[in-house]
């Protein structure tokens, strides 16, 4: 009961504050950001100091190198997240954009504004970045938020909070603008999913448990950013070189990430010359491939880093130097792998045929469908909105990377001279 | 169990159904809309006489009047439950609108295309002219509807929806594209609540208990149609003859409905010539007034019809012939009123100043925000969407009336022409 107590007190000052955030000038908003930033690279050092404290937890704990790597903060990194605060001040301010403004038969003059959600909290795992990410996109749109990072993350988390908080409230942003929970009790997510009277939005980014945690025991409405298992395929008449770079690009440019490729599918009229090229190519860069039966027969079963795949490999997100391969014999047969086994977050076609590209295009359904390009553009940056919160995998409000505007929501306006209904 | 099971199974066909549907061309959909609207009116006698049971339980249970007069069907109803879905059939097809579309830097071409949400979820209470409506809506935005009415129209819903079901199989529409629920077992809203691998988005409308029950218990996203306490604000300098209009318009044209005026707020200094005059027209049109302090001073207390409001009043959604008064002191006390007892439905200004209207359309937060206009405006046919859903009181994906094209989400399509991330 404390707990809750707790947590709805703060939320409540947050609820308070995101009023006064909603009419906030965005030079008020971009000066806030700007000392932010600057505050966070002062402090350097003593982010650093606090980050050890994790890393020694994590090392204990026995996270991976990998994930160790991604917790960890070096003065390039704090400086990248100062450049990422500077990045969101820079960006134009979505609060007060009027989307569509149309004049009625009665001379109503009627338009959509955009306007902030409100209060957005957000429950992350991981990388200390996100803190200052998010809180910048949540300030710059005009929404009080409210955070929530991993455990493995307290230290770092709390210290760059902290730092932005106070560099908020000395730059006119109201108390509690941007909040951190510094309990690491798990018990804390049931009871900030129900605060729907004072939280308007949850926006989980983490794992699947976390993902299916947040969607079971929330009464706020939630934007899952939910796993991406993606595919590319190879259609009869693709281009064998730009099929080469594009697939090679969507494995290994990055492979731990969502929109990267991790099932690879090949017409089997192109399979003969394709497959044994990307192979080689993805076996230099280290790539272990899983291939259905026709890929083995294809390549023949002694080569090293090629192994059968199992039903597992297609449901499989390795985010990882590994790729599933399947034959196909049709376009169609593409797309049934797709719906079936696909995320619906990145799913891509390298083809010269027309028609081909403009049927993947309209049937398969995706937060992204790429034509001849690579999955690894499912992003914000790439698609021109700036920075993001991410990439969601809800259907609903936004799809696909989130960007400030997708943190706002859009009221009617309507302009009359006395006009009535009949 | 055998309840899940079987709604589990009937919403795995709508699933199945709607995957057909999203691919399905407008001409194919119009026709089943037409042909529906063709069955509903040739069945016309047989819906009136399942009506009949209806309105003969609703008597036995006690019904109100009014209730019992929403409930019933008459040919006159029945044909313009017919005409709903001509006019649905009519509107322009927003699956596959290609809402924008820019050139990115690498030579991308990046837009968002308009694709069904999948299957929607409806649990509605009364008029069962709303069976026909949605259903209709949902056809035609390429998504699977699973309807639950209420059990007080159960034999008018059931025989509505076996017509609906029954044309829009033999226009090609697959089976389960529209599916009613027709078991009248509240359990099975919470069965339903919890299929969200079945069902992607849910529309409650009703009563504050049933939204309150969905909220809480919905795994699925929730798009509310929560209740209007609407406010009309009259401001000192306002034109007193636009502002009678305005007021009479918002709360008498349709007083049962949720953009109906509930609380009116008058500018202390146009008090004086305004309220003696349109309590007199209210009056006239059988509105009961209960006024504030100033209020009564201004009008004397002993008006028939007339009576001190109390705490309880500024609460109240009266949805019916009644009305409460405050007098306030600026523009900021009656925002300030809004912000405190509105429901973010509809709010109107009148008012002659310039700077008034523009921070009063700024800063009030509502669905609608209306400027020398009157409430009852908040509609898809007022706002030029046609036919609607209703008005949502949800913040995200869509705030307000929801046409048809709030009824699909957006996937981004990305032209290559093969293109690398770097």
């Amino acid at each position: 009961m404390k707990l809750y107590d707790e947590l709805k007190a703060s939320a409540e000052e947050t609820r308070r504050a995101s009023k006064k955030l909603a009419t906030l000038s965005s030079a008020i908003k971009n000066k806030a950001l700007l000392a932010m930033a600057k505050s966070l690279e002062a402090a350097s050092e003593h982010l650093i100091s606090e980050n050890k404290k994790d890393l020694k937890h994590g090392a204990e704990k026995g996270l991976s190198p990998a994930l160790l790597e991604r917790l960890s903060l070096t003065p390039k990194r704090v400086s990248a997240m100062a450049d990422g605060l500077r990045e969101v001040a820079a960006l134009p301010d979505p609060v007060g954009e009027i989307v569509e403004m149309k004049r009625r038969p009665n001379g109503l003059q009627i338009g959509q504004m955009r306007v902030p959600i409100g209060v957005i909290g957000i429950i992350y795992e991981s990388r200390p970045n996100v803190t200052a990410d998010v809180a910048a996109l949540c300030i710059k749109s005009g929404n009080g938020v409210i955070l929530r990072g991993g455990s493995e993350a307290i230290h770092s988390n709390t210290a760059i909070a902290a730092i932005l908080e106070k560099a908020a409230l000395a730059s006119g942003l109201p108390q509690g603008a941007v909040a951190l929970i510094k309990t690491t009790d798990r018990q804390a997510i049931f009871e900030l999913l129900k605060m729907d009277a004072l939280i308007d939005l949850i926006i989980p980014r983490g794992g699947e448990g976390l993902i299916r945690t947040v969607t079971e025991n929330s009464r706020i409405p939630v934007m899952k950013h939910d796993k991406g298992l993606c595919h590319t395929f190879v259609d009869a008449s693709a281009n064998i070189e730009m099929a080469e770079a594009i697939c090679m690009n969507a494995k290994v440019q990055r492979p731990a990430v969502c929109n990267a490729m991790e099932t690879l599918l090949v017409h089997e009229a192109i399979a003969p010359d394709f497959l044994p090229r990307i192979v080689a190519l993805l076996r230099k860069a280290s790539v272990e491939v899983r291939g259905c039966n026709k890929t083995m027969a294809l390549l023949g079963p002694t080569q090293e880093g090629l192994s059968p795949a199992a039903e597992a490999d297609w449901t499989t997100e390795y985010l990882d130097l590994i790729l599933s391969i399947k034959v196909v014999d049709s376009l169609e047969a593409a797309m049934a792998h797709i719906a079936r086994y696909g995320s619906q977050h990145s799913e891509a076609i390298v083809t010269r045929d027309h028609a081909n590209a403009m049927h993947f295009l309209n049937q398969v359904d995706a937060s992204a469908v790429f034509i001849n390009s690579s999955t690894r553009f499912n992003d914000g940056y790439a698609f021109g909105l700036g920075a993001e919160m991410g990439i969601s995998t809800s259907r609903l409000h936004a799809r696909g990377p989130v960007g400030l505007s997708d943190l706002t929501c859009k009221k009617y306006i309507v302009f009359g001279e006395g006009q009535i209904r009949e």
